[in-house]
């Protein structure tokens, strides 16, 4: 008799989106003259640029024609691609990675969620709290988390790392080694950064220990200021210990065309095996490539033309990141984020919890955000913002936070 | 310390395309004159379609402008495609498939591997035998199969059913109850089919004993005669046991695009649970979506237009497959599929295994296939041809054929 995976029925509801869908939907409903402002969740608002757009339409032509037309594309992905990827994202930045190490996918969502399988069960991972959720949720489907504990809201096996102001929103190194360690910096969802000192302390600690680091730097291109690392690989000894996820989406507005790559360095090894086959043959055998068309789109990001129109897509939107900023603080807000990624972190007034705030927010300012809780325990009290909105609602919505 | 996912050491060496690429690569060094023609890869030639090609123009436009742009798509694709399928796949063809239960991917090949997830690793599968590598190769990572014998070729605790002329490559129930069985019709390689009584029989078989069927139809577009099912739901009660996969890239050239769906019932259940919720939680975790142009040119395979476009370019692969096929009966060999479906599968003349016909044409003809015992053991004997080449280069193939 067939049976099914009984870790998925560990997973608690995934209510975050939808429950803010279901509050906003009836306040609506109730309240038919309220102008609402989104900036809530993380999905960009600006056009694809010029340069991508035209990039696509050429790539579109020749799939038209059977002298260009393209089939499959290459395993690990087409090779212009991974040339730019490897000149101008890493030794442009003094990283020695090579277009062999880069695999082209559809994202680094799935390349997050994927990337365990090639890991064993009986790996302990780590993870910052608040968190992006898809590094714990694919481990519970992989049955490397033991139970959830609807008290504490933590699985029982799982290493969490508290980011609070308290420690910056920076993870302090665990007592008890994990083998997997998750880190995204710029942070999803807290916005806020490690210095370059301290993420080389978390590869010495990786190194030291034998445990693996899955980097997730979909934000790097948001960064601004300079002693924060675009890459780990800008660490001394993260090829022997680190494996990198990137992503197109918030770069250069892909979240609806899909495209992202994983670095896998060719000597990383996990107990005296290479990872690089391993990743292969599961890129090989379970994906099937990006579609030719997206992965032109993703060369023409790196062109100089595509590069100057997302680098002036990405200070529009870090322009909107500085008015919630300053604005926030101006009305008294105790704000963290918004100067090296798109995300507001916001404390909330009067020690309400997250969804305190939120029902206020949306009542009293039709604004919609995300409450911190959402992401982990350690995000109570804490409010997300995005700066993906337009540059009229971003102003009006701070407008209307400083009259509350 | 980190480990690694040891069940990926018990794969084999996947060398069948690679060896066949050396050899050709090889033979192609010592004779720089021999015109090769290469009729192994199961990718098509042929440029997308005039109706599809300006979907995607028109969709690229509409994601250059604010107004129209597009970010995430939902997650399981955009109604409007899941519409067309439902109606003009399902419907029309008398089986009810809501547009719920289709789950728009990148592919069939990324869903047949990421499929058995949601089932326990306690489950044993069953496979045809020649079969399509991805089905058992993801059984293999995922600790379902056991070792591999290299003597017999085969993982121990796979149930494979042999497909050979004695059985007409239909499979035979199995003595062992499997919980899930791997289908493939009109089936790659063998290019057989089954018609709609056996397949009855399969559907009745899997209820009777509570397995699941992972029934993959990406070719069903090739089926030319009547009595052949397009769709397991069009037996009775296979909406209890069975998940379809299914593919644009052989229906209408996707292979370069990437789109492919699975349809999974609301009321299936394995072991009592409902099968629904957790792909839903699969795809919305680690996966985000297929791009809106990409949807939106799947869209246009559906519209008067692009079904007669579509149509023309499968009516002209088929018109390849008829050549093969006639030429190779008329020059005396033994011939099987090619009706319903783009593959042609020989018998070898004189005995010859699989690898001993492949260099004897190429050396002597000048022509590339793949040798049967690639795909399995039960394939030995056998060589795929693929109708995916051009009218030019399939005739010239098979003028050469005769003269051997």
């Amino acid at each position: 008799m067939a049976s099914i995976n009984n870790n998925y029925l560990k997973l608690p509801g995934s209510y975050l989106f939808s429950t803010i869908g279901k509050k906003v939907k009836e306040y609506s409903e109730n309240n038919p003259d309220a102008e609402i402002i989104r900036l809530g969740i993380g999905d960009v608002t600006q056009p694809l640029a010029p340069a991508i757009i035209s990039a696509l339409h050429s790539a579109v032509d020749e799939m038209g024609n059977a002298e260009t037309f393209k089939g499959y594309a290459p395993d690990l992905g087409y090779v212009f691609l991974r040339n730019a990827i490897s000149e101008k994202d890493y030794k442009a930045r003094g990283c020695d990675i090579e277009p062999d190490e880069i695999f082209v996918s559809d994202g680094a969502k799935s390349d997050c969620g994927n990337i365990q399988e090639i890991f064993s069960t009986d790996n302990k991972i780590a993870v910052c709290d608040p968190v992006y959720p898809v590094y714990v949720d694919s481990n519970v489907m992989a049955g490397r988390t033991g139970e959830y504990d609807p008290q504490t809201e933590r699985f029982k096996d799982v290493i969490y790392m508290k980011c609070t102001k308290e420690n910056g929103f920076v993870p302090e190194l665990p007592e008890e080694v994990p083998d997997l360690i998750y880190l995204c910096f710029p942070n999803n969802p807290t916005g806020m950064v490690m210095n370059k000192t301290q993420l080389q302390e978390w590869v010495d600690y990786a190194r030291k220990n034998d445990s693996i680091i899955l980097y997730d730097s979909a934000y790097e291109a948001y960064i601004s200021e300079d002693d924060v690392p675009h890459s780990i690989y800008e660490c001394d000894g993260a090829k022997e210990c680190a494996i990198e996820f990137r992503s197109f989406s918030k770069t250069a507005g892909f979240t609806g065309l899909r495209l992202g790559y994983t670095v896998v360095p060719k000597e990383l090894t996990a107990g005296g095996e290479k990872l690089w086959p391993l990743w292969a043959r599961r890129h090989g055998t379970k994906f099937n490539g990006a579609p030719y068309i997206v992965q032109r789109a993703g060369e023409a990001v790196y062109s100089a033309e595509g590069r100057s129109q997302v680098k002036e897509q990405i200070a529009y939107y870090m322009e909107n990141a500085r008015i919630i900023k300053d604005g926030l603080v101006e009305a008294g807000y105790e704000v963290y984020g918004g100067i090296n990624a798109p995300y507001i972190w916001l404390r909330t007034p009067d020690e309400m919890t997250s969804w305190e705030f939120f029902d206020y927010l949306l009542e009293k300012a039709n604004v919609v955000g995300t409450p911190g809780s959402g992401f982990g325990p350690s995000g109570e009290h804490y409010f997300r913002l995005t700066a993906f909105g337009s540059r009229e609602n971003t102003i009006r919505a701070i407008e209307r936070f400083k009259k509350l």
